[in-house]
């Protein structure tokens, strides 16, 4: 069982995604670029390079990005998705019809980069808070159509994952407790109604809405925008009876302070809204030379 | 005609997203916290808010995702896409179903969110060449699933679209000159197949290609990765005969020196693969109330 | 908030299905009975009427089937999901064009037999195992492509929902321990990987087996083809730590008896994979009269 | 030319029945159980074993099941659907990747399972009218979703089926005889539009309707509801002209008097809507050893 | 009943086909030629005219484009599917956004043209048969993804539909009887697999042929391939006993005397294969003004 | 390079059509003549061969028919697309399992049928013009759904293609320059819109609208409607500075008049939706002979 172990991409997600990428960049009529200029039997092959330090996700898109177009095509990483790399990174090697490199570069960069942002910001925070016992996790906070990927590659950096949408567990906010009039009744209705293998973490903002919370049967409480010595009472105050989850405010400056407050998870919605790409190029090369 | 005109989505790609984002949500439990919680009489209203300055676009996106669960729902915008945003800017207000919000707000923010991210980021980069011919344009480097509407963002934005995919104009790049055994040969091949309404750009990385370039029937060329002194002999050696595109080394900072050297376009693929979300929140208000 | 809150289908599910079982019936010549024979403009009124005692689930999906083919159609509900009928009692009357009522007719009826069949399952076991805080349980074992729905079924009939998929909870079995190389392994792994809202369950078939797994952080204990004195036993040796759930050898005969050991669940494949059909007819009726 | 030939199922069908099933139920995260416990080059074999006497049916989609999540599973068929099994039969062998098949398993089980159960009963409706002319025949009342699968089960029974929607043949109702003003002006207007390669079906309820039905130019009569002593005298009265199909009130007790009656087909929803599934288990077993 | 009674198209099928046009027509950028040009709220109204005798089908599929890119769009029947224009004759108007019609224009005329360019080749076939029995049918000569309404448009024509796929109706032709060893072998293997409602046509091309398929238990013969008088014989040779088809080197010079030889049905694969558009264009009003 | 390069199909688009035009002939039922008749192991071979003098264009999706429905059959190419064909030219080999070339015979028939008629009706344009500098142009008047195919087709018989959509290509006409409230009004309104590589041509039905035009920065004018004399002093006037086309009233008779006028290019709408389909049939062979 290797450090990567249950990371992988379900390979229709996968194949699904990449067809529709590949039809927004081709349309009807195809690469008028490349079909005129490249002879059908040209074969060819190209590194794709790092061009800045980070860490790499998304691999599985990219390699099916070239497949979808060149089914004889072969990718061979030369990094596994999770691994940094430095400018200069040879991280895979893509070789087979070069129409079909052409064509089908930009979106198994586009993947690759965006993935790869995520994992390399993710594992900034994950670092900035190293010696603490708290794990980064992201937040239903990611762009629309992509979250399998993108909690996927908060995994890769070392991230985990919290809930994957409104449907795999129950978080109560101020609204749901302000909706059921108050958060015993709110708590006990989603108890009744949730199976036996539904876990329920409630949203606090102050000492007290904690210990009211903590009257009830929940497994988590997000204890949402306090300052680090709030966060540190709080901490004892749960007295490690249900995990512990900060969110709000939290930045690369801020996150090792409210680490420090030990609790067990902070959330950060810019690991998936707000990761910048990873710089990434596709490097041509003869066939069978590596890059350096 | 107003500043806007032109800028309209396609309802039907509207649609089709906000369908997508909400079941990716949904899953096939649904809302497991509001459905148990919240009553499904229950009526509310919420008004989305900037918490950052920046530009607004995205509200179709938003306005369907709470129709596509509530088809009653009113959704009233208080600025348009293109508008610019402060701190407290309320920007619409959603009313309905108490559930409808709920459930369907993550998805609505993560649209506008995000679209609103790159318009802002492209209203900065427009403001950084104001005074200058240069107009700000994006490129193919968008997140997959997403490009017409990042494009739309961009224009929300104040700037310009290139190509929206591989089949719409041609981009004569450096491996396709390879490919072809030389730019002569790479046009001549295009020219040949390409329809009388496609145009032809090409990328040149010297004043010496761009002379060569130059000698064919070309729409358009790229400059790509000249700093600015050897952009400014390329737009006098090209002396208005095709319109110029710098790329490669663009930032806010670089920005303004690029557009001083005359180009007509400058592309940037960070304004679509790496601009932050612009932060918004939704806010509860007694059904009537206006927020500042 | 009535009995039957948090029971709600989500639309598009609903109509995706219905809009997928009318073509299955339509194919592309349509209702070539009923379209030369009654006139377009030709309308009427028929009442879903219940042939036999049991517990109505669907009435979404009956009145979206009608809907479908005539947008103006009226569905109006005697009853709502999760109510008890007995033979003769109207359910639901549809009005609107003779065409859209013929044609959408069986589909209607399809769905809704198939539901309150499940629901009326599950309430004869639920019945069956009064008295005792057993909670009966529906599985994975569902018919493909109808999985939400027969889960709200379940739930109309009184019963419960374990795990919607493989995706939002984990079950340890059997082979999973033995891939594992033992029960302590693969409890760590899934604990590792899993995030702090993902609930682990584990199956055990002995009193030794269950020994073990309580001394791991489980959140609940699979009791699998354990006999009534066996389950007595663990559910003395669980002691409330963790829920309890019996399954295997489970039918109207058994469960009582199972029921008394004191588990907290009894999980029942039969409920979605063996229920017959409950037996619902459409009468047809002048507009406006009601069925007794 | 095998007794199962023209079985066959499509291809396309099965793989997007399939396809659905799965993404039903491993969701966007995935098999959060197997993955992080199983190696991912782990491999195993497992027999699908009978625990019930039944019929098989669907193998192609257990087939399709394990190979959608390993394209290089082996499915070896110990036998072929409409074959009859025991308790104890090995009934086919899945090898591949360890996690594909725990994976795969359940939809595997619930196609199989389900489609099995169809032809089960189809058989025993078979039996109970051997050494009659009647053959036993499905109807429209199927599983949404599914229906082309469930008629196939049903002839892998020894059943046939009945029309397989609204378009491909007319069958007059009372309802439709009402709606036209009349049997013979309802058989006009059908006869009129249908094409010459569609047969038309009228359902009677009495002597006196199949008198006057028999008087306009039909392909078959279904006589609905008629008791025994009835059906004889319909089938004297038909003297062979038409097809005689009956159709209400038909179970295992009385189908057989209804088939001594000397109808051509009986229509039984049953086979359908409410045969319970057959109990198949998976035994994994070491690759190469073959259970008994 | 009227004359056009029984000729709907199913409003589903209307709106998938809709859709997929109107998404091929304006891919992601839309329509960038209209959009900027014309301000969103201008109102308009536009006839359709048609330019050439024909007959009209497919008005659902025209009214459904304007409606699908203006959901308020009016659209004014002046005639009926199935009737007979001339030049000028205004045959519908659509009112409602401008945008929305100068969008969907073409969409709205690429369905009607072909549809209307089916119905008036149908209706020149039927005309040059007039007074004999013989009624003109389409075949599976159709245009990929249009079957269901090209046949359709051959039923406003005045023809009748032959079988609508491989899936139900049997048709044996020569390479069947060939694999299946004769005659005999392949009606029998079709009879005993097919439903009780399942048609069995049989081509022959000789009238030893014919002789032969008449002993066997057919409901319709295709005499493929037969001059007049080879025809003249056939018929007389099957005296009535099933439905007699005449295929093959049909044109409108031929047709006439194909049906003097008594043939039931002509079949024609040039109707759904080879139709002309029927030329109608779209005539620009002030709203509220009716063309000629 | 030869002389098709560039006419490439996206492998994507051909499976998608081909699978939904399979399961518009199969539905659910399947080829319920071929299943029963011929045995599952059967294999044959047949020729597609020409009856017709023509061009020949799709084989591509005449393979993939096959290919979809017997994964192993080999599909041999005797001509290529753009080849010219005689009557008795033997096209393409299938050669599979017996029941998949039944079945998917009609499929690749209509595909290669349909567009080979297009590619031959191009063909015969293209030759009347020879001699001068026109090329012909294909338009929006496609059949929905078909458009990339169809314009294909008339690449292979030697024409070119206008834009394909809405989306790629600006055309102002008539009721855009109404609606903007003059022609200079519309083309700086689509000037400021659109990106730098979208072409702009302006139609114009006089002299004095062409004059009016030449004065703002189009990139072709489309001459409607004027008859050859006019044309003429219209090319004359335009003097190079953009290319000129020619559309309305052209065909066959017409065209060689209209070509000799100077134009670039003329546009006809009958190439794409008044071709007749191109007769083409499946000559039966033993396998391994080849057919004259």
């Amino acid at each position: 069982m290797t450090a990567t172990a249950g990371l992988e991409l379900q390979p229709f997600l996968v194949e699904r995604a990449v067809a529709a990428a590949l039809a927004e960049d081709l349309g009807q009529a195809g690469d008028i670029t490349t079909d005129p200029i490249v002879a059908a039997e040209a074969r060819g092959a190209a590194d794709i390079v790092a061009r800045q330090t980070g860490v790499i996700a998304g691999l599985d898109l990219a390699a099916a990005s070239f497949k979808a177009l060149d089914g004889k095509a072969a990718f061979t990483r030369y990094v596994a998705d999770g691994a940094k790399v430095e400018p200069g990174t040879a991280v895979a090697r893509a070789e087979g019809k070069t129409r079909a490199l052409l064509s089908a570069e930009r979106v198994a960069l586009n993947f690759l980069g965006h993935l790869s942002g995520i994992a390399s910001l993710t594992a900034r925070y994950v670092a900035a808070v190293k010696g603490t016992k708290a794990r980064i996790a992201c937040t239903r906070k990611t762009t629309p159509g992509l979250r399998a990927f993108e909690k996927y590659a908060v995994r890769a950096g070392g991230g985990v994952n919290h809930r994957f949408g409104l449907y795999d567990a129950v978080l109560v906010k101020d609204n749901h407790i302000a909706a059921a009039g108050g958060l015993a009744e709110a708590v006990t209705r989603v108890r009744t109604r949730a199976g036996h293998l539904v876990k329920v973490e409630v949203e606090v903002d102050s000492l007290a809405q904690l210990e009211e919370a903590l009257r009830f049967p929940i497994d988590a409480v997000l204890l949402d925008n306090m300052d680090p010595a709030t966060l540190r009472q709080a901490v004892a105050l749960v007295d490690g009876r249900v995990p512990t989850e900060a969110s709000g405010g939290v930045n690369l400056d801020t996150v090792g302070e409210i680490a420090a407050s030990g609790v067990d998870l902070i959330s950060v919605g810019a690991l998936t809204h707000s990761a910048p790409c990873l710089d990434l190029g596709l490097d041509w090369r003869s066939p069978g030379s590596r890059s350096g």
